[in-house]
């Protein structure tokens, strides 16, 4: 089959690899029918994520057939058609116990295009796959169902739910690339009265007001002036972090009110300086974690019952075999305006 | 009337004072029967609280006795025997409904021995006296009580209640001063299975054991391995912040597990480094907080029901005429081994 | 002044009464600007509430402008606009420290209009004002307001917030009066996926769609089977009863999926039959509940922000003179199709 | 091999078996080292439960010696001690992804001894075995462990979490069997102020006493006072019913304060009345629930913490041969004074 293997920092090539085989009983293979790319892949490439080894094929979202299933699998037969989640659970750790998947101890969490072969190919195969992968009704897309591989429910939980947005509140959403905007889009579930994004690049504050953010400012704009005009002095009951710098971190947590929450999404390199001198006596929660995909049912059910419209989140389509044209574009996202890109099997 | 008065940075006296008076309907006058010194007053000696002006009378923790109350107090009389809380409520303001009283918008919050004169005196003020003074039961002696005015709500909500204490957990309590101890003993309310205590000082590592604690560590005697050893490997479910340092709370952020609870009870006056590049992916959640005294009622009827011995907690007593050799005994804890020292009415 | 004057069962007339006048610190007296009459005040007139007695003004809903406060009032001023509430707080009783005003104990919770005198007359008395008024802001229209005095928060807190719906839920509302349909609209701001209303009145059952419910069906048309279509055969995750006979209460036990809330919100009259034989092994949640009126300054932020178009709510106006008349039409809501109607200052 | 079979209704023997053998690769096969008899037990041997057939093995709760594992079972080796839960749990469906594996949709749930063949045998199969089985630390005995099998996480989940028993609260537990008494034990672990324990037997209330109940009361000796009495005459925070007949569970509905809860875990076989007329204005909680074993891990390290004091739970001891003796024992339990009962291999 052909794959997007990563050949060691700054190096990739849509190429020739093996097919992928059951290797455990709970493995499943599916034939990738949609797949997308993530500006994690873009760290990986970067040389940020050493554990990703050389040979490696990227990529941990996808929609697919499935085709063979080990004897282990119980819920999933050939001609299935399947989410392949970004996160593997192997169901029975203390973790995955209590729905945390991302944390999982037995060998699952973050694996796919990680520790483990990816989904950017024409076949992968899906650990522990009974409760990795989604079954997918008729009415849901695979365009739809890709953007549920990773990013909707990571914005949704790790932003939206661990901010626990109310109705009512005022949110701030710093960074607006497509997890920010995801996280636009799934606050709303919530009805809050104001939602501020804040980034540096006009369009990608235009996308945040089409996905319904209510006011828009870049970080030398004064953010706090404008939550504070919108919250009497007070602050914002939520502010979401999905930027990953020092910077984007530190303005949070000048713009949450006493009493509020700080979820941090964004995916970080290097450590911030937390200001407990102003903070120590303000009440404030701050909370991190990377997805468990426990929502993820929950955001089917919502894309089936057409709740949640993330038709504009796809920018760019893709044959598969146009791979290394697609990373180009969502690599150059500054000037192409991509959010997601999508390759489909030709 | 005698009370403590702060003179500016490094200047006190227990010297005469003007007989406080009802200025709102909604104040009371006590005669204090029984008071303590907090380490955020030695913080106002040193200089390190602008806002206390000089000519303030110090202190917030205390038990009196109501002699008189303004047109708008309904709920308190005369001879009644109230504890005084360190922080007072406005009542009706958007923080007062949710009972986060802490923060307080309409002039509450920490306010005596503050903003407004305090409690090291013979008589002193109690601003909306409704909400911010407890009636004692018979039962509860005023060295009970003092206790309530302050430490043992704080270690309660900030750290216990913060950072979900919950049966079996393994909890970490760096620093074992006043609030540490209180925290090891509230905690046990909730039947962690481990309570790991750090600190410093050998007498405060003692003094842990006899609150509670199931193992003490220095913070260079490697309490990584030992929390490790406890918990598989994983971390803290819960660590409590009860010292107020940088490197006191950059150390609470290696301790806690993925998915774990860091509540930060501790007083701080410098940034602290906060590891993103580690914890963005923990599922960590970290809480701070100033004490609302929501809890005082509850841990008022623990008291009475003989649930909370605190009896350990109080180590000199003196009368209040003594108060300047009182500050010196607590300000030189390390020698003296004092906990809390209380004065009371001769 | 005028008044609408309670005189036994089945006895009322809009008649001259004494000017309120402040008894106690903490009141307030308004100019009622537009008042409502609630179901209850029905109950009332039929004689099911004794403790109401004859010469008593009805009314627990209204909108008012502030003409004398008590010297315990802190927050108001003659002038200000306000939202009286129906539930009046001490502020200071355990349940109002917790926010749960309905159930306080120091002389509040629902009295307006059912032991003290209410607000349907040109003016009132509202004990306890600081707590149990809301400044309103100018964008906040009368009518809007008024519905802010009982029925929303009813239905948000007591159905939408205990029955804790959530994104994605199936939710059914059982009763679509006033009530009921409020409890649609709320129910919305948590975006759940389907909300079926069941009543046996057509037109109710129509304005029920018009407040956003996806499929409506008479208690007779087999509401079960249309759930458990939605749900895959499981039932709803929450049954809102807003009706309060025994018959409605038993269909919601029906309903519910194991592990689902059902959220009782009518006021009963009659015990009902709960079915232990096959709930006992559910894991279903069942609450009750008087309004708290907790959430009034947030429904107050969400009308302000246009998050919450209560304009269908009104179906009939009057000026204040033409109260008896008002009774009818909303007395015979059947006929009249009267949801709310609202009588204002002329 | 030897089992205890029903024969129907009235009728059952230790008799031979034949031997369980693996049928699905999630199974394993455990030797049985010790077991229990549950009054659920005798309920199927008295004709109450028609879905278990005659010729079925009997029991849900043992712990035993895993002999042969599934080719899909991946954390149990042949040797490993385990406890066998009286829930299974497939893992995989909407329920179990949430940890309510008591509700499983995908097989599990309560089935051994139900709709499967159980473990009052020598030979067991164990469906699901990943998630339905724990590995038992040395430390913890066989007696210890097989009490986790069922009514340990039975009653703090059912009774004592569902109920939010908190530090300070006044719990009434209705029905001191093993159930009420593992509820007393239990709720413990949150340091109520006052646990009163109501039965119509004197020696059950010895027993609760020994368990730790603060006081205890005949059904018919006023336990509403009593309760009054603790609590300025609220009602109690929390009351677990523990007995499963109408009268008991209506006897909690007037025990409960306004705002509390009442957590069901008696097994029901007829309804009960709800008084709404009284119960819909005072904020009641009202849950049922089948356990869920998803605290049998933590209960578990607590068992090895030593805090959990569960030796006087065990009153008889018999070889696995005087089954039928053993079953005698535990069914006069007014006579014999047997809680719990336990047989070991010889």
């Amino acid at each position: 089959m052909k794959a997007l293997v990563y050949g060691g920092p700054g190096e990739k090539s849509w190429t020739q690899a093996p097919d992928p085989a059951i290797r455990d009983p709970r493995d499943a293979i599916i034939q990738v029918d949609a797949v997308t790319i993530c500006g994690t892949d873009l760290h990986i490439l970067g040389g940020d994520v050493p554990e990703t080894a050389a040979g490696s094929i990227l990529g941990h979202e996808a929609v697919g057939t499935v085709v063979e299933v080990g004897g282990g699998v119980s819920t999933l037969t050939p001609g299935d058609r399947v989410l392949a989640s970004c996160i593997s659970a192997c169901g029975s750790c203390r973790y995955c116990r209590g729905g945390q998947y991302g944390q999982c101890l037995g060998g699952g969490g973050w694996i796919l295009g990680h520790t483990v072969h990816g989904v950017q190919a024409q076949y992968a195969r899906l650990p522990f796959a009974d409760l990795s992968t989604y079954k997918l009704p008729h009415s849901v897309t695979d365009e739809q169902a890709v953007l549920l591989a990773d990013i909707l429910p990571t914005s949704y939980e790790v932003g939206v739910r661990n901010g626990r947005v109310r109705p009512g509140d005022t949110v701030v959403v710093v960074g607006t690339g497509p997890i920010g905007l995801a996280a636009i889009l799934t606050a709303r579930l919530y009805s809050p009265s104001h939602i501020i994004a804040v980034d540096k690049a006009e369009s990608r504050l235009q996308a945040a007001k089409a996905f319904g953010a209510s006011a828009t400012v870049r970080p030398d704009g004064d953010p706090l002036e404008i939550v504070q005009a919108l919250t009497g002095g007070l602050g914002a009951d939520v502010v979401i972090e999905a930027v990953g710098t020092p910077s984007a971190f530190e303005l949070c947590t000048t713009l949450v009110r006493p009493g509020g929450h700080l979820a941090n999404v964004g995916v970080h390199g290097k450590p911030a300086t937390l200001h407990l001198e102003d903070l120590w006596i303000k009440d404030v929660t701050i909370t991190t974690g990377l997805v468990d995909t426990s929502s993820t049912p929950t955001l089917l059910r919502m894309l089936e019952a057409g709740q949640l419209d993330v038709s504009q989140m796809i920018t760019h389509r893709f044959p598969m075999d146009e791979f290394m044209a697609a990373y180009d574009v969502f690599g150059d996202a500054a000037h192409s305006g991509a959010l997601k890109v999508v390759l489909t099997r030709t």
